[in-house]
């Protein structure tokens, strides 16, 4: 007897070797799926009737700053410099552990009701964060934020506090918490913090999350600095290759581009984030094209401000089409791979497809909507008709996260109610300060 | 007695000498606001309990093509060419009026469920969108789309069509329809067709819809045949006034946003399809500087491919935004007004704003959601956040379109039944002939 079947819905399979099937089942068991086909001779605990929807892999985002979602709406349509130095930056120095156990909490509900199954997240308060991922039930790859800033001594602190939450938080939860180490950035990090991060990952096996090339300034920084752009630098010290993820990437070089590609980096990209910011457009039909493995990231909720990856994945093909000025560009079943496969293939899980042997990570969209009729094409229909609120049901390694839109793993109301006075009274501790 | 009441909500008046009003009531009578203040002394039929939510004036979708619903994810991702001539016009060539019947049906059932009250439309059989647009309880503005080619026997009979078409519907439905010339655009229509075009409006006094510059093609096109721009052109005939509703209007130079702001034309940006079909980036935020009235559309499912004003909100800010790089660009405030004030002006209704004596055209948007969460600003929210499935309440004309997510005055399923069987007809047909 498996744990769940779902049946009658189309399933996406995302697996380029079994293709769709236009009414088939899957199997789960025991967290993983055994089996993806036209019918099954199984039974189930729970059969789930997905008739109407779309069957197929949750959606890994692969950048965010969870805890952010205290900040939603909060400073907007900003200079960038006063958005950060007069706003985010206060607001973040009177984080307490408890905010951002509120916000995590707000964004992990935001997340599974809108289809998202996996996340990498880099902020503080890590471990909170980590308590807070693991009662929730999904899956995530967890960073505490180190910035340097070029001091040694803040620097040995910072190592210690992400060496620290690595090796008590690398593969926890069954498995479904993985531990990064988090450099913020090559200009917030100098380059000899670099080179010990770079070490101490890999003598703990573990991942590296940093942000790289988000701004035209931290183009011009690195230049300035080091006579070289950030991706050069990095790679003068040997830090990239598969086991980092660059979030951003919008300032490259076409050599830029093939020194990612070919050492095989994860690059997470944020369109949302990079118009609202106006820090530019990543190149990312370029990236594609040399075999690099781009992923998609909605970044933190304060300038995005949503975790919505439909929202992202329209802005991704949308903003390429008009950057490229190519019609053709970034076709819907391109952008969804980015969703799914290839944010899996970033963060090193076997999610991201409904294939044997993988973590049941699975949703089912409602296709039965006004917006989403008539159905020509399904990658179509969910990358430029869909939203969020469309997911019905949410499956994380074998768990039932929400059915029929209701959340089951959590009290929604009272998130939502703790999150509002979470931001309420740090406001007015930032604003007493100021 | 008064018919509506809406209170215990956050009021978006969008009427600049109110302001917002934090807890505010609506008062409804006879399908127009009779009161919008702290507190009220009348009773109602219905009151409306708006606790958590934002009231606001519902939107104004000043371009669309309601019956192509239809076509929605029929032909995406295909360079432009191709989408049109192997896909688009091939299945509007066998379009219907049963099916504009069930493709329209369906864009007003999406307009409510999304909060549009209002939409300028130009199609194919237009007497059939009336019935429907007059049966749904929407507001439109619709014209019957007359393309010319040049050749004067086809002209003579698309302005009958044309006029027929004004002169019976214009002022129809309580006045909630009116009826606009509709000639295509200045290179699918001659010089002398449009001189005659604007002669009838004028003698008419009916406005008009019309395409100009969406595409670079446009551009070369008119250069090579007049020497001069569309906007030149148009200028050089007299055309250009606070009557005429232009689409698009991504190619013009600084010389023809002159022209436009200083004739007063009302002009409809259309984000998300100028980037799905790589039209380009119109100059939103010079347009505003000239104090020309840029409204918001949609534009047709064909090339969005939804309906709802909130995407088309959150893409125009992110795409000035980047195309400017300044974060600061078309704030949220003014994205909303767009969306809501210039589009009413655009469409001469007395809509777009919670005012005594408009038109009651209200919506609710329910606030008390996981992604809307926490709110310090109720426009960046509403822009950066939101989506059209967070509307809960519509109100058209003073009558209750929806109430609570529930849509009163359709049958939501059979509209989507008819329209997926429409559909599927509609492309068997064309398939056989092709
Ligand atoms: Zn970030
Ligand atoms: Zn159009």
């Amino acid at each position: 007897m498996a744990d769940i079947i779902i049946k009658n819905g189309y399933v996406l399979t995302m697996d380029p070797e079994l293709g769709d099937l236009k009414n088939g089942v899957v199997v789960i068991d025991d967290g993983s799926i055994v089996e993806v086909a036209e019918s099954t001779e199984a039974t189930a605990d729970t059969v789930i009737d997905a008739r109407g929807g779309v069957v197929m892999p949750g959606f890994v985002n692969t950048h965010t700053h969870a805890g952010m979602t205290l900040f939603r709406g909060y400073a907007d349509d900003l200079p960038l410099a006063s958005w950060l130095q007069d706003h985010i930056w206060p607001a973040e120095a009177e984080l307490t552990a408890s905010d951002v156990v509120a916000g995590t909490n707000l964004a992990c509900l935001e997340m599974i009701k809108s289809g998202t199954v996996a996340f990498a997240d880099m902020y503080f308060f890590m471990e909170e964060v980590g308590t807070v991922v693991e009662s929730s039930g999904l899956r995530a790859a967890l960073s505490y934020g180190m910035i340097e800033l070029g001091d040694a001594e803040k620097g040995k602190n910072e190592l210690k506090k992400g060496k620290g939450f690595v090796n008590e938080w690398n593969g926890k939860a069954d498995g479904r918490i993985s531990a990064m180490y988090g450099p913020h950035a090559p200009n917030t990090c100098s380059k000899e913090f670099l080179i010990k991060v770079k070490e101490q990952a890999v003598a703990d096996n573990a991942k590296i999350h940093i942000h790289v090339l988000e701004t035209e300034a931290e183009l011009n920084q690195m230049k300035e600095q080091y006579g070289m752009c950030s991706v050069n630098m990095l790679d003068s010290i040997d830090f990239l290759g598969p086991d980092v993820l660059a979030a951003h990437c919008v300032w490259l070089s076409d050599g830029d581009m093939d020194i990612l590609a070919n050492n095989n980096v994860n690059i997470s990209h944020n369109p949302v984030s990079n118009m609202k910011l106006a820090s530019g457009v990543a190149p990312v039909t370029k990236l594609l094209d040399r075999g690099a493995n781009v992923c998609l990231g909605t970044d933190g909720c304060a300038s995005n401000n949503n975790l919505d990856m439909f929202d992202e994945m329209k802005t991704a093909t949308l903003l390429q089409k008009v950057d490229t000025m190519d019609p053709t560009a970034l076709p819907a079943r391109k952008v969804l791979e980015m969703a799914t496969v290839s944010g899996a293939n970033a963060l090193d899980i076997k999610s991201g497809m409904l294939r044997k042997g993988y973590n049941a990570d699975v949703i089912i969209v409602d296709m039965n909507r006004s917006h989403l009729t008539p159905l020509f094409d399904v990658p179509s229909q969910l990358v430029y008709s869909a939203g969020g609120s469309d997911v019905r049901t949410s499956i994380v390694n074998g768990k039932l996260l929400m059915d029929d839109h209701k959340v089951l793993c959590m009290d929604e109301q009272k998130i939502i109610d703790d999150a509002k006075e979470a931001a309420s009274d740090l406001v007015a501790r930032v604003d007493a300060k100021n």
